[in-house]
């Protein structure tokens, strides 16, 4: 099985995670997978969007994914967050 | 073609969202769009993992599309916002 490529999106602005997808594909990798959850999901798709619009036409969206997570909180509640997974090619 | 029966995603309380997508699934419809832009793109896909996993686990999840729109700002500007579509099916 071919190994999987991942940037995961943060809180940090969205053009870093885009120079970290574009860096991934100019170093030959054809596959890489956008990774998020909570309030990143929106950016996580700002990031697969830029990428393809502005700096690599040839990219396409492969799948989406959407699922939840199970997290326990500090408080000891069982939490639900929601994740994203963008699978682009090139 | 089957009309298409769409949930608007904006800024409300998520569970408005899954409420209107809950409704129109009980009201007979077998298909449901879940769109949204911006920073509810996160919400969305709350909307469609809450509907699944909570309220109806018969929905299931058939296509996932991210896009670009192009704005004008009231300046003038052109601005760029991502979009997203979760078909639902029963």
């Amino acid at each position: 099985m071919a190994e999987e490529h991942v940037v995961f999106v943060g809180n940090k602005p969205v053009m870093n995670y885009v120079l970290a997808t574009i860096t991934q594909f100019n170093e030959g990798v054809g596959n890489v997978v956008i990774k998020a959850r909570g309030r990143a999901i929106s950016r996580a798709v700002d990031v697969a969007e830029i990428v393809r619009n502005r700096f690599l036409p040839g990219v396409k969206v492969d799948e989406i994914k959407i699922d939840t997570e199970e997290l326990d909180s500090a408080q000891g509640r069982q939490m639900n967050v929601s994740t994203i997974e963008i699978y682009l090619s090139k």
